[in-house]
């Protein structure tokens, strides 16, 4: 067998920084060159960052992407840079793009590939921009080693079954069958001993262990290794894990990066024999091979715990979303509950300590365990504390609404005192919010929000009020989720992070006297699995009552709850993005109408 | 020449409610068929209502709509109705159904075309749904006379010119040219001698040109009659005209609905003599010809002005936006200013006044003339109107972040006093966003916002302060545009409605004293037309400088209104939907990253 040294360039890219980007490229490109390879293999879109959704619609913007990738070129020597770049295809119409991986050596960009299979489904939309490839070529040639080159998509080979693709992942039931589109099929019967794939695959839970199995399922049944070369770091909505990895052409991982973190590495990679290795290549260009640069085993690092990965890719996202958006420092509401530590557990770990502004807000419904549970978490965390009684605030307003000519009119429901305590209890939480926005004004703190994935679900939040703000960290993570996240980081050995007492208490708002979660939806024991069904399964609701039944939940339970999930679609439309960990988020994954009379 | 009688419904369709749009479908039917009708064609996605977005992805709504499809079927007779329906491949993967006009008569669905091209670009996301049809078949049988069936895009013909796509419209250079892929073509060699053509087709300014321009010349040139139905009414970020017509074989418009109004009409179209004439259809069903039922020559409603046909898109758009999710009422805080002033206007036209809070909310900052402004547009308009000043509020919330414990830390930049400045000013704009949704949650009145376009381009605005409500009416509208629709609004013979102070006066957000927004901004006439350039047409800072000079604008100014735009990417993703009135306008139009180093 053969040995090819590979680069893998794990990078944390820069979106629209093309300038940036490209130096980032260059600097890893001579550190695994340093290291002995003999091709680096970036992610895909790599001049750009993924996914750079419409500002592909600029034509200065992938006119300057592939001046980027011309300097990249240039730079380039005997060693092959495998970049992703978008690639104008010259046609006239409102998708006019290739989603292309270019080979670059001794200065110039020697060929393209041309991404064939495009996802246009969950939070992708690359027909938007991209016609796809046809070619399964042109070869990279290492050597005397032939590589199959594609991004992403094209490794999977789709179709894939409905499931799969609500999913987002699972593994394609037709790798190798009929219906089989991947490019590497007829690169392989090209000559090619080794497959390379740029990816922009952004993290959801247990996601690696699905590429992994794509890949080694590719590599077993074409009998080639198969390198994988991902992004790492956080963009907006999506946080991408890296993760990126080598099989043997047995199928075996040989070599995986680890999750979350940038990372250039150079791995040694047994090629099998070949009825081309004989063939020299035809540019005549030479290569250095491994000889005599010892050897590179390449790294493994272990798959991470579940509840540690999701932990990760928060405090990821978290971090490149304030950094990378111009700031330093955050200010998160801390109630004394669970949401609010558990965010400001994640800022800390993410930003430092010293960054992050935990602020008290007590009304006059506050209990004192809620004052000194978030003094006690603040301490813990050793993050900056401050109490802000809403008082005057709350005082003020509600003399406001009670003047003769803001209360002209009899309440909506005048027999229900509920549009008057919403009010009220609304009211609260917006002044909450006002405040940690003139907070954000004065200091230059970013706002966090606290709002779990169950709570954004049924709108169990004051718009304007506990959503206001830039990011909102645990969005994606259901009630209970919350609770397992803290308890993991509680073991994690340098103490105790979140109070005991915000993880045992009963939830509750603590807008009115004595309030508690409870008194307005059903347990989260019994309300996380009807959300998962309905939100991320696409269920019906008729649907949903017949899974629910083994929960215990009735008809008009589970009628109700997805009523309160159609409903609070305005609300979501108009809260702050954050981290997508499941295989339906909301944001761009989940695209409904708010005006909607579908029950 | 023959003689066909064809009924169009132009239908008000409500998003998802399958049993309640399968009632009106019935009605419509019964309808055109006492005109006389031959044929009943309604618009793309009937039994949905369009675009129905991941509504698609759950199993049981797609199953639910062929049920309702199966209803309407069975209410037929020997009149055949087009009904638009998303019908289920069977298909495994992701995207997995058809976009199809099912053909009804007698008790069932006899016959399904499914659209060939699927639009994916501009509010588009037609590839995340459907796979394209291939069939130019089957046709439609009207007694002898046999018609083509196609959707929408088929009658376009892609590709367009980048340009024509940017513009989403535009007359595409290809029709009957080689790049020509509409299955109009096969169906007129299969002997079609009309074409029914199902459309949802949103507005934008001077669409319905564009459209007519289309479909006369794809008449002319294949020399036969083209009906095109369309849908009417609002649904979120989209309003549709309907505007429906049928142009005869010579390309010219005979028949046109009027824009904005549900209609189903009936129209003799005269169809020219083909080879096919003599064939009787097979399937041996009869069919009542026009004869004996007088002639129905077809209503051809007027073009509407530019202007009257922008106000009267925002009344629609708003009237549905409020009247679907369950509203009657709506509050507008009233500035006295020009932007309030059209809001509650066209408020008013949508939902009568007496559905129209005004809210005038007087700062310490805020001009005598101000309040009076506001108060004589209320009194014009005959709105509800009341006053509530935000002082008490202003001073405890002033006060609160004035305690040791908020103001602990220096401001961020503390030798510039525009952090101090700044908080202040968003804390009034906050304070009246608090106090008008607290009016919304007692008396269930929805809130409309008053931003316009140049607004909410720059990020002239307060999140969770002035873009605090339900739906943004003018978000689509250029400042200088919103002058030119309130001028003709008081042109309409009903006496003057905007106050001639609120047009007159220097624009101002009153948040500070003497404040005017040419001290933040550039003028409105400089302004206006380089968001439109950055934002409408895709060019690159460097490609409005260049653009600019016509307009006296220099470089630095450019820039710094180019940036202002990227960085507000975040206020604008929070900020409630309004109706897409310009070829981009923000929301599905527009997917810009917010973490975006692009300059």
């Amino acid at each position: 067998m053969a040995s090819v040294r590979v680069g893998l360039a794990q990078l944390n890219l820069r979106l629209g920084d093309l300038g940036g980007n490209a130096e980032m490229i260059m600097a890893a490109y001579d550190e695994a060159v340093a290291g002995g390879a003999q091709v680096v293999v970036f992610s895909e879109l790599t001049v750009t960052g993924y996914p750079p959704e419409d500002l592909l619609l600029k034509p200065a913007f992938v006119y300057s992407a592939a001046l980027a990738l011309e300097r990249i070129a240039r730079h380039t020597g005997d060693v092959t840079a495998v970049v992703g770049v978008p690639e104008d295809t010259g046609q006239t119409g409102p998708v006019r793009l290739w989603n292309s991986a270019a080979l670059c050596w001794n200065g110039k960009v020697r060929g393209v590939f041309r991404k064939h299979l495009l996802p246009n489904y969950a939070v992708f939309d690359e027909q938007r921009y991209f016609v796809p490839g046809t070619d399964a070529g042109p070869l990279l040639h290492i050597g005397n080693v032939r590589a199959g080159v594609s991004v992403c998509e094209d490794l999977w080979g789709p179709p894939r079954t409905a499931d799969a693709a609500a999913d987002d992942g699972g593994l394609p039931s037709v790798i190798g069958g009929e219906a089989d589109t991947s490019p590497a099929l007829a690169q392989v019967a090209m000559g090619a001993r080794l497959l390379v794939n740029l990816n922009g695959s952004p993290y959801r839970r247990g996601k690696q262990a699905d590429r992994e199995a794509v890949a080694r399922t590719r590599a077993a049944a074409l009998g080639v290794p198969v390198v994988y070369v991902n992004q790492v770091g956080g963009q907006d909505e999506l946080v991408f894990d890296g993760s990126s990895f080598v099989t043997d052409a047995g199928g075996n991982v040989v070599c995986r990066l680890p999750a979350f973190c940038e990372q250039v590495a150079v791995c040694d990679v047994a090629v099998p024999a070949g009825e081309h290795a004989a063939q020299a290549r035809s540019d005549g260009s030479t290569r250095v091979g491994p000889e005599g640069n010892g050897t590179a085993p390449g790294v493994l690092a272990p798959m991470l715990d579940p509840l540690e990965e999701i932990w990760q890719a928060l405090v990821a996202a978290t971090r490149d979303y304030v950094h990378k958006n111009g700031f330093t420092d955050v200010a998160v509401g801390l109630s004394g509950g669970i949401d609010s530590s558990a965010v400001a557990a994640i800022a800390a770990d993410a930003l430092g300590p010293t960054h992050v502004h935990g602020v008290s807000m007590p009304s006059r419904y506050s209990s004192e365990g809620s004052r000194t549970d978030a003094a006690q978490l603040a301490a813990n965390l050793g993050i900056d504390f401050r109490t802000v009684p809403i008082e005057p605030a709350h005082a003020a307003l509600a003399g406001m609404l009670d003047t003769p000519d803001a209360s002209t009119d009899p309440p909506a429901d005048a027999a229900d005192i509920s549009a008057a305590d919403l009010t009220d209890q609304n009211l609260q939480s917006r002044i909450r919010g006002v405040m940690l926005m003139a907070l954000s004004n004065r200091y230059g703190w970013l706002v966090l929000t606290t709002g779990n994935k169950t709570e954004t679900s049924v709108g169990y939040s004051t718009l304007y009020g506990d959503t206001a703000g830039a990011y909102a960290v645990i969005r994606d993570v259901p009630k209970l989720g919350v609770y397992e996240l803290c308890e993991w980081r509680n073991r994690q050995g340098d103490g105790e992070r979140i109070p005991r007492a915000c993880l045992d208490k009963p939830p509750s708002a603590e807008l009115r006297p004595d309030q508690r979660d409870d008194q307005s939806l059903p347990p989260y024991e019994l309300l996380d699995p009807l959300v998962e069904a309905y939100v991320e399964g696409d269920l019906s609701a008729a649907e949903v009552v017949e899974a629910a039944r083994r929960h215990g939940a009735d008809a008009d339970l589970v009628r109700r709850v997805t009523r309160l999930v159609d409903i609070a679609e305005y609300k979501r439309r108009q809260s702050p993005p954050g981290p997508r960990i499941s295989a339906k988020s909301f944001g761009k994954d989940r695209r409904m109408p708010i005006t909607n009379f579908f029950r």
